[in-house]
């Protein structure tokens, strides 16, 4: 039988959830603040009620939600459902968080699942997004920090541990930039928003004119929309900066493309926005660097599903889990 | 019904073939020249002849045999069994080698399956080798070139379209030395066999004082084994080469444990004679780039079996494949 399922997107702002139902779309929603500073108790309870309301907003008894799909941030504990390390849920740390939305829920039989943030935006991708037409692809999320999430013969790859698909620790630059994890030359501290930020600043300190020039220099905050948003609107400074970071992003989708050899290359994330810009240099850089064989089967593209990929996937995956260990 | 299989690892310039009992063990042998220049129905002929000479050496009857594997180096068409890119072997570039070993065998209802020699020698390594006690590895082959295979839950990872595993082109220099595949600061343009006698050879030019130098003006060839070699010697110049490469590969295991969590990241190839003058410089890098909680859980070694590896391998992954497509 197929079933609805509800998705819990848990961020360090704000607690999203929806009722998905079988073709991946969400078919009512909600939002409310996570409220951290209350506690994780507060925070479980919050996550259980969003997920009755928006069982209730679609009328649908609990009887016919097949699973409950939890993404969150942080290096979690798969199998045992627990957060390990959150920077941004900290009051979660130690916590079974699987455990306490299951209780706090309080519907027998019901499969809650506790899935990374990354991997399950990946699966929605692969579910109902820009990768429903394949079964393995290989998505990069593009923010603060770089994510990854790794999806082989339509299912998430979490590794032994549950830590696989750190694509934005992958070192292309073996003695260079410094990352925040403590690796030099990732991914990430080349292509991620602040490292876009940082290298506009060094190129204004080298003497680049900039749009962005005054703003960083009154110490307002730049983001990575912000120098999409100058590059679009045509300053040259961002726009270089913009085709260098797809250049390093090409360099990322190479590597991937020769070790797994997918059907698929996703970007996701609020820099997408910047649109061709962005996607012609990476897949530029991908063409000029791989394996043609390989290069030529694998598409690489951006995401489709934004901000929604985390919720439809964490739902998507929890009912394909249970399905499977019911099965 | 455990069966043993007959294991055949195709090379340039020999064919080997072995009897593998089920515990991967090789219990009889045999090596041939494999006479690229007679052309391909003759390497397939002598392969055949190989592998019935090793059975019949086993006295194992052909019902006895419960499979027979190939590891060709090169580009190929897995399901199809053709071989599309063979450098080492152009006479069979294009020939269904499956196919074609199987009508020289000529035994009715006997599984014949063709798998990448990098592979092949990966699933022989967690068969019976190094990884027999973990599911997923990644493993280096350190040759000429720099090969890979990728052991994902017990199976070879092929990719969709078999390319799967070219770790030796990963790019960790994005703007590196160039690589003969036509990409930059691949691993395989640092850390392969040539690329250490390049740098020897440059470090010699900038002024190092080396053993090999004389060799090196001289023209006689110089390969990866002269250069260990003479570092276990005490030439300053070659140990600083090993070093670099052990610090390149380093950069090469952190990349595949942030992305793939495996238990296991093994080097193989003649370069590992160079034992712990490599192998300590690899587990340094990775340890101070990698994610403690992934780089703790996955050991860093070196292959065990040797040469074997490819033999074993194909063996018993050709068992493995047949034994699951018959259940």
């Amino acid at each position: 039988m197929t079933a609805c399922a509800i998705g819990i997107d848990l961020g360090g702002t704000f607690i999203k959830a929806g009722v998905v139902n079988e073709s991946g779309k969400i078919v009512t929603r909600t939002s409310v603040p996570t409220g951290v500073s209350d506690g994780a108790e507060a925070v479980v309870q919050r996550m259980a009620e969003a997920a009755d309301q928006v069982r209730r907003d679609a009328n649908v008894a609990w009887n016919g939600v097949g699973a409950v799909g939890i993404g969150s941030p942080g290096v979690l504990d798969l199998k045992g459902g627990t957060v390990l390390i959150s920077p941004n849920l900290v009051c979660l740390q130690g916590t079974n968080l699987r455990g306490a939305v299951e209780r706090s829920l309080g519907v027998e039989g019901l499969p809650v699942v506790l899935e990374n943030d990354a991997n399950a935006a990946a699966y929605g991708e692969k579910w109902a997004g820009a990768g429903s037409d394949v079964n393995t692809l290989i998505m990069f999320t593009l923010g603060t920090g770089i994510g990854g999430g790794i999806i082989l013969d339509g299912r998430i790859w979490h590794g032994t541990h549950g830590f696989a698909g750190e694509l934005g620790h992958m070192s292309i630059v073996a003695d260079g930039a410094p990352c925040g994890c403590g690796n030099r030359g990732c991914v990430e501290a080349y292509a991620s928003a602040s490292a876009m930020v940082r290298r506009l600043r060094e190129a204004i300190e080298a003497g680049a004119e900039s749009s962005l020039g005054k703003r960083l220099d009154s110490g307002e905050p730049v983001e990575g929309k912000h120098v999409y948003e100058a590059a679009v609107a045509g300053d040259a400074a961002a726009q270089g900066i913009i085709e260098e970071t797809g250049r390093f992003l090409g360099v990322a989708a190479t590597n991937v493309i020769h070790i797994f050899n997918p059907e698929l290359v996703l970007f996701a994330g609020g820099m997408t926005g910047a649109g061709d810009m962005l996607l012609n240099p990476i897949r530029e850089e991908a063409e000029a660097r791989t394996f043609e064989a390989a290069f030529q089967r694998a598409r690489v593209a951006f995401a489709e599903l934004g901000n929604d990929a985390g919720l439809i996937g964490a739902a998507g995956w929890a009912l394909r889990t249970s399905e499977t260990s019911a099965s």
